[in-house]
């Protein structure tokens, strides 16, 4: 059997090295080796945004471009929005009749939502996404699913879900396995915690030269304690080579922050550029890039539909057949 | 603008006389004045049921053949299968996005329900079962929706549901308006309580003549004290205009209730004998039945693409349009 990878992420902004490091950079080798398909994950992003669909509607094509810019080939990994598969949706009803609230409440995120702001006051949507998600991972029967240690959970209660369905009908869906990965979760620039657009310590994919210096000029350091200092932080992420030397220079004292934050402004510049590049040849594209998100699309659909009509039969839903 | 009827059963059971008087009759009626559609609800009947698939599925025949039976005409009303129409799923699924735990909570129906068993042990499906059946109200923009006053809170929970749809995004979707019938209740032959297959005191809509003899002879009876006897109900529910006499034989002790029962035997006999002929009509043609099911499902599901479509601008999900 063909190993299927699902991967994707929620549309509410555009992407940044923080993803790239966490899961992009994974995707592009992935892409190589597996059948690769990408979720642009529209409906579960209104879980949360159901209010702002303009926002999701913007922020899918800028999704795409960030996929399409680190390197995502879009004749090797199939690109899709969820939206537009309603088998998914099918397969979450299908599924929320044998799952209980309770199994819901022991997953980690509607765990912790659930003490901030109490079960009453979640959106059934939300409190129902481990189910989504699942329906995201089953309508392909991926085979692999690339998490970080944290999402393991989230993964084991999936493939519980399809679990069951086997056991209750017929065995016809795939139980996914977890694909490791080390996700090291990249630190903002202020040096406070995981970088995220809100907090206003990303680095976009599509930053400009002047705005990869300006950023990383204006990061926090800790002259001395590298291990604090986010700017050694990527140079741990993206010039691991060199990192070790940047450490001695540092506890030292022999290496200034200024030459320091310069190198790992080059660094990021030899990244990006590249980056950069691609994107503004598929920003100039965007006919192109819808026909790479429609026919993507519609071989998810196809697969979507034969997984549906295996489903119906397995639960004996298949009427007129 | 044309009004339309949505109304439907779920496909747990054959139907009994409960059901004619309290639904079925009155959709005979409706069917001349109306648009009616109506829903053959397997997926909600999973909600309870599954585990047992196959049941659904014998079912859902054997409903048909009730509504055929008892005077639904395909060419005036459509009959089609809730699980063929993937666009209930996706309403389900985005309407899910913005209604909380706590609203569902209220429904009287999750209520009661959470009071017995707790809301943990529920299954998430059936929480959300509100959520579902304002789908299959809205996708086809259902006007009206005719209810028992028992399922009035049911509906207004449903009017409110497409009204936040309405206020969030575009006004496209449609309130739908109860039209209350007097449901009587129709009692049991065991005069305990509601007629129901499962307590084992219901006459089916498919008996043969010995079967309601057998029915009505075994029934309970309160000389002297009709307001108690299902027999007298049943006087009631079918024999209106012959009910007072009745009443005052009972009490006055001139009326025998084998004659009683031999009474109502045959105005059963004369309502049910029409409905057999044209049950075996229809079960003798399988294919019709499945022609009739599968083209009001193609009529039902063109509808529901034009609502989905509406749906999807609203909610600037209609990328590539
Ligand atoms: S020398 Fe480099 S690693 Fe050390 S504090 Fe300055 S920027 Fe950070
Ligand atoms: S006479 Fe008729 S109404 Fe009265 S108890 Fe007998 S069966 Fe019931």
């Amino acid at each position: 059997m063909t190993e299927r990878v699902l991967t994707g992420d929620r549309v509410t902004g555009k992407l940044h090295l923080g993803h790239y490091v966490g899961s992009l950079k994974n995707r592009v080798a992935l892409q190589q080796q597996y059948e690769t398909y990408i979720l642009l994950a529209d409906v579960q992003a209104l879980t949360t945004h159901f209010d702002k669909p303009d926002l999701i509607r913007s922020h899918l094509r800028e999704v795409a471009l960030d996929y399409l810019a680190v390197g995502i080939d879009p004749d090797r990994a199939t690109i899709f929005v969820q939206s537009m598969i309603p088998e998914i949706a099918e397969l979450t009803v299908l599924f929320s009749m044998f799952v209980t609230v309770n199994a819901l409440r022991h997953n980690p995120t509607i765990k912790s939502e659930s003490k901030n702001s109490g079960l009453d006051d979640m959106y059934y949507g939300f409190l129902g996404y481990p189910v989504s998600q699942t329906a995201d991972i089953a309508f392909c029967k991926a085979t692999i699913v690339p998490v970080g240690d944290d999402q393991l959970p989230h993964l084991e209660q999936s493939r519980k879900i399809v679990r069951r369905f086997n056991e209750l009908y017929k065995p016809v869906l795939v139980e996914p396995r977890a694909l490791i990965s080390e996700t090291p979760r990249l630190v903002g620039t202020d040096g406070k915690g995981k970088m995220s657009k809100s907090l206003g310590n990303a680095v976009a994919l599509d930053s400009s030269t002047e705005e990869i210096a300006f950023k990383i000029q204006r990061a926090t350091t800790d002259p001395g304690h590298p291990e604090v200092c986010p700017i050694y932080a990527y140079h741990q992420a993206f010039r691991l080579d060199e990192a070790p030397e940047i450490r001695e220079g540092c506890e030292k004292g022999t290496m200034g922050c200024s030459a320091c934050k310069g190198q790992i402004a080059l660094a990021l510049e030899q990244l990006i550029e590249p980056m950069r590049e691609r994107r503004s040849y598929y920003a100039a594209r965007p006919d192109t890039v819808d026909d790479i998100l429609i026919s993507g699309t519609r071989r998810a659909r196809s697969i979507a539909r034969d997984t549906m009509g295996e489903v119906r039969e397995a639960m004996s839903l298949n009427y007129f057949d």
